[in-house]
């Protein structure tokens, strides 16, 4: 290490929401480090060295990396094998590689077959917003959630510790875990959310029935929001949903089964049923309050009420 | 009408989140108002008494209606019957009899029974959160909200205009509907959201792969969100479902064929399927932003990046 930073250079591909948001968090809380960047869009690129994103944007990966000790990628899941073949051939030879990636199996083994001889240690941290591209990302995105980083096996525990020091610095919690359970969890906490609000925001738009027009007006009732969920970037959630095909299939197939038996308990007028699973479900928001993971406001402590319409 | 009061005195029943909010309203925006209420629950009218959400709280609906022009129901839906026929032979003669619930078909139905002789006008201000009981209420919920009223064939006009008026004076924008497609629209605006999120949360919480504590811990992934309405009233919202159940089951229909599709193209990996529903839902959030029915900044506006975890 140099000094207390974990990594005295820091390389970011992808400039959108979360690499935007490590460059912002890395100014913020490691000054020292100095901050290079690479966006596959020239317009992208354009906007973070308006914004000062990284200290410098170069117009090729390569060069954005040549001098660093970590290397985050931050592109969606799907272009992260060709985002490491374009790195591969200029990292360091000791330059740690990581990235931000949604799902972690699919994204270890791209890296690994990408770069054979690099260091390679995947992370996630678990936070994010619906908005997308260079103008969404901001230093606090990561405060109080928890950054995931799966080591696959016989990784260099000291990587490991600065790697983990790196994003406590930033703010976030850190917890190790293994690739495989991730992806199980993630599936579950986020992936399986967001394909059922994304179907129901697709279903709502092909009734014959309720005008579109009806569905927005009325959408304070609870549909408002699924839509922000599903307001998030296409091309980061076909990759999510395609990376981690098994564990959202297992988690898609069981939420399947507990809405029949709840389609069941309709039809049949079973009220104690549905009184039950509503009790339930109650004490898990409890908890997530508790934890600090969401805000204790009332409707999120959305302000829409007062604002003007 | 008394002056330019749509309604000189008005009753409310169920002194909940909706009573509480439209006592706080009334008294904010109307004044010159005579304001009373009952709730079946003797520790809801103590509390309610304490934070002034009427003017006078009364130990009996009957006595609470006695001098009433507007009677509003704010009960669960199920509870409106027996509501209605607690104050049946109490009411003025020419009061109006209103309600709050959030399906229509069966309160009216429920209302023109108990309350043959009287002038029945349903309705329901589409706003909530997910908090309930005496001190969920607040005067701004109806704020840029829509109300929708139901009125039965051969509703007197002037009531309509009355009930107009008065829900107008709260903040809220008017909608005359029919009651059978007021259930449509709300069954997939709010209903099956509600259902939904109560079964992801069911599902999650009964996994054995991942553990509850695993859950709560990574939910800011999206998972949090549907945990905000699975937090709802279970009494209300048994009720709705139960009242509502074939506008219900029918788009419950729906989306388990549309969540079938996806599953499928999960399965084949089909980018393109994926990515053309993710893109077109898109739009439907920046509609509802524009129309004024949600908060516009990232993430609801939530403040928890920034807070205390
Ligand atoms: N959004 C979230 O909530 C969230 C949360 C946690 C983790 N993540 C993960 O974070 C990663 C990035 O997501 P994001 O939300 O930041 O998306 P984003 O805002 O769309 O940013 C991704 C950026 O990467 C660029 N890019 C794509 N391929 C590239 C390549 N080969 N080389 C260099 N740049 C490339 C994209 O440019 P183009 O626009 O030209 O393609 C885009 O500017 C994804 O892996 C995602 O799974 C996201
Ligand atoms: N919450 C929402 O987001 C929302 C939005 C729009 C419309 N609504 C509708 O508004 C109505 C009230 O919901 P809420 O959210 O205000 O629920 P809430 O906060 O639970 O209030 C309902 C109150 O009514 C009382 N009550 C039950 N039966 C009664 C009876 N026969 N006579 C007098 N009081 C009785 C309850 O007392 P106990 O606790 O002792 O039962 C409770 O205090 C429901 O019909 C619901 O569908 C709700």
């Amino acid at each position: 290490m140099t000094g207390d930073l974990p990594f005295a250079h820091v390389a970011i591909i992808g400039l959108g929401l979360l690499g935007g948001s490590v460059g912002l968090g890395v100014s913020a809380h490691l000054p020292g480090v100095r901050l290079t960047g690479y966006d596959a869009d020239p317009a992208t690129r354009a906007r973070a060295a308006e914004r000062g994103l990284v200290d410098e944007v170069f117009p090729s990966a390569a060069e954005a990396v040549a001098e660093a000790d970590l290397v985050i990628l931050c592109v969606p899941v799907g272009a992260m094998a060709s985002a490491a073949g374009e790195i591969a051939a200029a990292l360091k030879p000791g330059a740690l590689v990581s990235d931000v990636g949604s799902s972690k199996q699919s994204v270890a083994k791209a890296l690994a077959t990408a770069l054979p001889d690099q260091a390679v240690i995947p992370a996630h941290p678990v936070a994010g917003t619906e908005r997308s591209g260079p103008d969404a990302g901001f230093a606090t995105l990561f405060q109080h959630r928890w950054c995931i980083i799966t080591p696959p096996e016989g990784a260099d525990p000291e990587l490991i510790a600065r790697l983990t020091a790196f994003w406590e610095a930033l703010g976030a919690r850190v917890e190790i875990m293994d690739a495989a359970h991730h992806d199980l969890v993630l599936a579950i906490t986020s992936h399986l959310p967001h394909l059922i609000a994304y179907t129901i925001v697709g279903t709502a738009s092909d009734l014959e029935t309720v005008t579109r027009g009806e569905v927005i007006k009325y959408s304070a009732g609870g549909f408002r929001d699924f839509t922000r969920i599903a307001a998030s970037d296409p091309v980061m959630w076909r990759d999510v949903f395609l990376s981690n095909k098994d564990a959202v299939l297992d988690m898609l197939q069981r939420f399947s089964e507990d809405l029949s038996a709840l389609q069941r308990a309709i039809r049949w007028g079973d009220g104690d049923a549905l009184f039950d699973l509503f009790t339930r479900t109650r004490a898990v928001r409890r908890s997530i309050i508790e934890e600090g993971q969401d805000d204790a406001r009332p409707d999120f402590g959305r302000s829409d009420h007062e604002a003007a319409g």
